[in-house]
C-alpha cells in the first residue's frame, strides 16, 4: 500500500482523487488531503482522507507519506513546498509548469543532495507523454529543433478565428465565456505559460536550465485583422508556436505567434489539442498530439507519475553536461504590425524584405535579432504585433 | 561495462553496431557478433568482435553475454534463438515482428518460468515508442481504439498514387527501383506486415493473444484506376490502415485498405512515415508519428531497448487478464470491387448501400461480417479489392 499525501483540490486534484480511488485497485490510498478552500469535501470525506487547510500538516506528516502530489496554482508555495519535501529526500509529482520553470536548477540540486524524487509529466502538454519520450528514447540522440504548440486557450482563440471566421475579440470572447481564460488573461495570451514549459523541455531535450526571463515570448494579445489578413492572403494560419532549433551548436529559443502554412506539422493542431515535433539526428521527424489540458487527461498521466515514481523512477537530465547555450544574437525573420507611436518603432531590423506604411501602424516583415526583440517586450499597453514569418 | 551479443548484421544491425560504438560512450561492447553471411566484415573486424556464423555459439556463449540482440529476416530461426535465450533466463531484444506476433503467448510463458526478459519496441512502427508508451501511459486507461499506418512500402506507394497521380502500377515499380519491396512483395502489399505490428499491439493495449491467422487483412495488391477514381471523386484517399476498436466489450480487429478523408488522422501520414491514432477513455485522442523503418531509426529505437532491459525494464502486459475477446461476427462496412468469375462473388451482405455493375466486375457499398471476409481472403490470384469504406 502506497500512501499519498495530494495538496490542492482543483479541477486536476479532484480528478486525480477520482482516478486513484477508481482505477488503481486498491494500491494507493490518499493518507492526508490538503486544500486552502475547507468547503471542497463534505465533514465525513474530510475526516477520512486526514483533510487539512495548511499544507504545513502534509510536510510534517512527510514520513507516514511515500508520495506527495502538489497540484495548486500558486508558484511561490508550490516552490516552497517542492523544496521542502525535495530537502526531506521525498518523491514529489507536480504539474506546476511555472514553479518548474522558475526553480528548475535549484530543484535538480536539491535531488542530487538529498535523494528526493521528482516528476512533471503533466507540466509540458498536458497527457502528452513528451518529458518521458525526451528522457529514455532520445537519451542519446541529438535534437536538431523542437516545436510545439503547448497552450490550449490560444490554440482555441486562433482555431476559432481561422476555422470559424471570427475576429480576435469574438474569439477572446467565447474562449472566456467557456472558461478557458484565467484571472490573469496575458499568462496564456502573451504567451508566458508556453515560455514555462519551453524552458523544462529545454532542460531535457538541450541540457539547458534557463530563466524564464532570458527567452524572448511574444503573444496574441494585440493580434488584429490586418494581422489575420495577412496569414489569408497566404494561406497560412497563426498559430502561437514555442521553438527551440539548434545552428551551429547553440539553441535559439523563443515563444511567438507563427505564421504558418498547411506543409507545417502543427498546421492541422486545433482548439484543445496540443503537439511537438521533435526532429532528431537519428530518429529524423516525430510528432506528438494529445489533450494539452482538461481534468481527466492531465490528473491520468499525473497518476502514472506517481505510479513510476513509487518505483524509483526518475529524471536524470542526460544532457546536463553538453554544454550547449542559447544564443540570443542570433536573427530570425519576423513580420511586425508596430503603431506610429509604440516603443517598439525604430527596431534595429538587419534586413527588411517587406514594408508598408498604414494610417495608424507600420508592417514589416525583416531579419531581426532576438536579442533585439528581447530588450522590447511587447506589454499589454503596447498594440503592436510580433511574429514568426519563416517561409520556409 | 556490458556485454552484447548481436545476431544479424543486416541494415538494422549494421547501424546498430555503429550507434552503439559511437554514441554509447563505452558502456556497451560487442562481445559476439553472429551472421550466416560470412563476408560481412573484414578479418581483423572479424577477430575483434569474435565473429561467428553460427548462432549456437552466440547460444552457447549466453553465459558471458548481459544482452543478446537478434535482428535476422528468418522468423523460424528467430523464434528458436528467442525461445533459447529465454529458457535460459536471459535478455533479448529483437524487432522481428513476424515471429513476435506468431509466438507471443509462449513468449510471454517463457518470461514468466524463467525469468529472462524480452523487449522489441523496434517491431512496431520502427522508431515511435508506442509500446512503452501504452505499457507506461495506458496502464489504467482503457483504450477504445487503435489504428495505425505502420507499413512503410505500402504508404510509399500509395502516397506516389495519390500525391503523384501516380497508377498503382507505376507505383509499384517505383517502390521496387528504390528497394523498399521485399524478396515476397505480399508480406507487406497484402497487409501481413501490418497485422503482425497489429497483433503485437493487441497485447500491449487490449490484452488480447490472438493468432495471426485469426484476424482479417486485405490489401491493396488489387488496386486498379476504378478504386483509386472513388477515391477521388469522393475526396478521399486510400491508406492502409491496421485497426483495433472496441464495442460493447469486445475487439473488432482489422488491416485493410481504408477510405478515408480529410478529416482522418491519418490523411497526413505519407511515405516512409508511421503514425498511431490511440482513442481512450482517459486521454482522448492522441497520435503518435514518426518514421517506420529505415537502418538509423530503428537501430536506434533498438538500443534504448538494450538500455532499458539492461537496467531490468521487462513488459507487463497490464491487460492480460481483462479477459477481452476479439469480435469477427461485428459487421464493418466496406467498398468491394469484385470480377465476375471471382471466388468472393455471391458475398452475403448484410445490408448493401451502393451496388454497380460493371462490365468485368461489380462494385458494392455494404455492411458485412468480419467472419465472412476472413473466410474468403484476397489471394494474389484474385483480382477483387476490398477496403473499408466508413463515412463517419
Amino acid at each position: 500500500m502506497v500512501n499519498l499525501g495530494l495538496i490542492g483540490l482543483g479541477t486536476v486534484g479532484k480528478g486525480l482523487y477520482s482516478i486513484v480511488n477508481n482505477e488503481y485497485g486498491g494500491a494507493y490510498r490518499f493518507e492526508k488531503l490538503c486544500d486552502v478552500r475547507g468547503d471542497l469535501l463534505s465533514t465525513v470525506e474530510k475526516h477520512n482522507t486526514g483533510f487539512t487547510q495548511s499544507y504545513n500538516e502534509i510536510l510534517g506528516a512527510n514520513g507516514k507519506l511515500d508520495v506527495i502530489v502538489e497540484l495548486i496554482d500558486n508558484a511561490l508555495d508550490s516552490s516552497q513546498i517542492a523544496k521542502q519535501i525535495l530537502r526531506n529526500g521525498k518523491k514529489l509529482v507536480t504539474a506546476n509548469k511555472k514553479m518548474i520553470a522558475e526553480n528548475l536548477s535549484a530543484l535538480i540540486s536539491l535531488q542530487q543532495q538529498f535523494g528526493g524524487k521528482l516528476c512533471y509529466e503533466g507540466a509540458v502538454c498536458g497527457c502528452i507523454p513528451i518529458i518521458r519520450v525526451l528522457e529514455e528514447f532520445y537519451q542519446h540522440v541529438q535534437i536538431n529543433s523542437l516545436e510545439m504548440i503547448c497552450n490550449g486557450t490560444t490554440n482555441f482563440i486562433l482555431s476559432q478565428i481561422f476555422r470559424q471566421g471570427l475576429s480576435y475579440k469574438e474569439a477572446l470572447a467565447e474562449a472566456t465565456r467557456l472558461g478557458f481564460v484565467e484571472s490573469n488573461p496575458l499568462l496564456d495570451l502573451a504567451g508566458y505559460d508556453s515560455k514555462n514549459k519551453l524552458v523544462i523541455l529545454l532542460a531535457h531535450a538541450f541540457g539547458i536550465i534557463e530563466k524564464p526571463e532570458n527567452i524572448y515570448n511574444a503573444g496574441i494579445q494585440n493580434l488584429t485583422d490586418a494581422d489575420i489578413q495577412v496569414a489569408r492572403g497566404h494561406n497560412m494560419k497563426i498559430k502561437l508556436i514555442a521553438k527551440a532549433v539548434k545552428h551551429a551548436g547553440t539553441i535559439q529559443a523563443f515563444v511567438m505567434p507563427s505564421y504558418i502554412k498547411a506543409s507545417h506539422q502543427l498546421y492541422g493542431i486545433e482548439n484543445e489539442y496540443n503537439a511537438v515535433v521533435v526532429d532528431s539526428e537519428n530518429y529524423g521527424i516525430q510528432c506528438y498530439t494529445g489533450k494539452g489540458a482538461g481534468s481527466i487527461p492531465t490528473a491520468t498521466v499525473v497518476a502514472s507519475d506517481i505510479e513510476s515514481i513509487t518505483k524509483g523512477y526518475r529524471y536524470k537530465y542526460h544532457k546536463l553536461n553538453d554544454s550547449t547555450a542559447l544564443d540570443n544574437d542570433a536573427h530570425i525573420r519576423v513580420y511586425a504590425r508596430i503603431p506610429k507611436d509604440s516603443v517598439l518603432s525604430g527596431m534595429p531590423w538587419v534586413d527588411i524584405h517587406h514594408a508598408l506604411s498604414l494610417e495608424d501602424a507600420d508592417i514589416y516583415i525583416g531579419t531581426i535579432a532576438l536579442k533585439e526583440l528581447l530588450a522590447r517586450p511587447v506589454d499589454s499597453d503596447d498594440k503592436s504585433f510580433i511574429a514568426l514569418f519563416d517561409e520556409d
